[in-house]
């Protein structure tokens, strides 16, 4: 039997016509796109094809607006130490929220030790970051926001709008990491206001290996990576030209399929929360009812550890996660979720499933019937869940 | 007829067994290795082989000192500004040469911004650094040494070996930028004594987007891209698999086609030096006799712009380039060529033929009868070489 894939935050298939695209690639041999003879002016035609792509996807008003990186966590290093660097003169006080991703987390830490100040803002229960905070931490020595578009732990979306709104009439640069949302729920920039956006082919059924940074034109930002003119001098090095081939394939789809796949998630996002009462008792849904990504649900499930639930699955052959991948390997209990408040405890017992479109409904069935027979087998072994039933 | 490319230096085809592999990967929909299911630990386990054959390709004593990059630019910039950031409170005193990659000068650049101060050494009219030179610059605030391994313009082999000897003595890290040198030459880490070494897949036909960085285990460096734990946290962000595992196979056939290639190329090159005189005169070749790269050949065309025969060739089908392709759309003449002495004429009149594994003595013949038809079209309308015929 094949694998269920109900961790697609950590990886997603390829799309059959991403593979096309990629393979007739790789078949071409394509020479480098800054060559000015003839073998370079085709590679350069493919990669301004691309780009115009993925500017379509989130509505640039320039394809120039897009600068192809090596993957989100680039895109995000890039915004925030980016636009740091570029601003360091008019101020050194950026703003955040307690959930981000590591790739904000750990850019920002690395800023701190550079004489960088850093505001990071409490979340809601449900993990939302509340506008009027933002408003309140500026200062005049401000010069970043940098606030995630949704959580990769717990689905939350953003008020992004209404961040931007505040961000706007200040005069400050407002980066949204939106990673786990590009290609999945229609981001239009012109719409979200944010000025930097950072985010990953990968999301969207397109080869890891390529992500994507919007920076709305008259942004005052530094690359990272210093060399060659290549990316209209945004960023240097030779451009990974299969994969952001397959990157603007997969964001042509992506665009074209949207209301197809919003509606295939949400169905099975219902229905696994609609049947989850039916196998297991005893669990928190950390996911907001609305306002969050139509393919994850975050489930705490009392007294037994994620991590357990998820090796006993993956003999059941299915592949869930308890946590971005990459976070794996820290012992530590996801800050996302003590963010929102959930106890030690239940944030170890935390399981995220992200659903693809490549999941039915029966692969919900499946899990199901797999997480209740996982589920009682660690309670029957848990001393926690032991003491509770005797209380 | 198909292009001749003799513009290796910007890019490659890929081999055969890499256009495989890489297929077969795009095929498999490989997971993230970073994922702890099973279908991430199959993902993990090609990453670990591609890391395996590369560490075997430069003779690193552990696979673990290989870090993959997204291309030679990420890895420069890795290693000098990481390098940089981590012993800046030891020193801010870095010295490089007037002839390196801009990967390395405008790292630099940007360190000098931020407080560094960087003494850049002259060359001799080969283009060679002076290891006495490097011994003399050294100051009490010195933390790092970067001198390419080869020169992308010229060709001309550094002497790493004897430089490291220097460094090692006064505990300075010494960083080679070796992107056109990896694969082509053989390259043993122990031997050359560089504690960081930055190279790309596509100098060695893998594909471009991926780039690797040997790091010499105890040597202080930071990341450049702060997120997950990927890289054995020395570089954060989901892996481009595909990519490195067309790079793990390209370094295995690298390694194993070494002395082949070396002789295959140098023959092409003894032809071409041998048989140019009687096709052109009145030329320089900046490429030095010994000390240089089996692969490649400039050539300064006196009295005419190299471009002009670029753009000439091109309507031959024959690709050749005036220098790197990452500086294409630089209208200023070539700093390495001034750098060696060449006046801005004889530097404007460049060309670099690099050859590949693909090449023929054929190739060679055609480019050489396509080059006397290009100069003497574009001779007989120069000024310049009006006015030198009449003197």
């Amino acid at each position: 039997m094949s694998v269920i894939n109900l961790d697609h935050i950590s990886s997603n298939l390829l799309l059959p016509e991403v593979k096309a695209a990629m393979i007739d690639a790789i078949n071409r041999d394509l020479a480098n796109p800054s060559s000015q003879h003839k073998r370079g002016e085709e590679a350069a035609e493919l990669l301004a094809k691309a780009r115009e792509s993925v500017a379509n996807l989130v509505n640039a008003q320039a394809p120039k607006e897009i600068v192809f990186t090596s993957c989100g966590t680039e895109s995000a290093n890039h915004a925030i130490k980016g636009v740091a660097m570029a601003n360091a003169k008019k101020g050194k006080h950026i703003i955040t929220s307690n959930v981000e991703h590591n790739a904000v987390i750990r850019s920002l830490r690395r800023l701190k030790g550079q004489g960088y100040t850093v505001t990071s803002l409490a979340v809601d229960a449900h993990g939302h970051v509340n506008p009027q905070d933002v408003a309140d931490a500026i200062t005049d020595d401000t010069i970043l926001v940098s606030i995630m578009h949704s959580n990769n732990e717990t689905g939350t979306i953003q008020p992004i709008a209404e961040i931007a709104n505040i961000t706007r009439e200040k005069k400050i640069i407002f980066h949204t990491d939106a990673a786990d949302s590009v290609g999945v729920v229609p981001i239009d920039v012109q719409e979200l206001g944010a000025d930097v956006v950072s985010f990953a082919s990968n999301t969207f059924y397109g080869p890891t290996g390529v992500g994507g940074l919007y920076i709305r034109r008259g942004t005052l930002i530094w690359p990272i990576l210093d060399g060659g003119v290549q990316e209209h001098n945004k960023r240097a090095g030779t451009e990974n030209l299969i994969g952001i081939i397959g990157m603007g394939v997969a964001a042509e789809i992506a665009k074209r399929d949207m209301d197809k796949r919003l509606s295939h998630l949400n169905t099975l996002k219902t229905k696994l929360l609609n049947d989850l009462p039916n196998y297991i008792d005893e669990y928190i849904i950390n996911t907001p009812p609305t306002e969050s990504l139509p393919n994850l649900v975050s489930i705490s499930i009392q007294y037994i550890e994620g991590e357990s639930v998820m090796l006993m699955m993956d003999d059941d052959d299915i592949a869930v996660s308890t946590r971005s991948a990459c976070a794996t390997g820290s012992l530590r209990a996801s800050h996302v979720l003590l963010s929102i408040g959930l106890s030690h405890a239940d944030a170890q017992g935390t399981l995220v499933v992200a659903f693809g479109i490549d999941n039915t409904a029966d692969d919900v069935d499946r899990f199901l019937e797999s997480l209740r027979n996982v589920v009682t087998t660690l309670r029957n072994i848990s001393p926690l869940y032991q003491k509770r039933a005797k209380a």
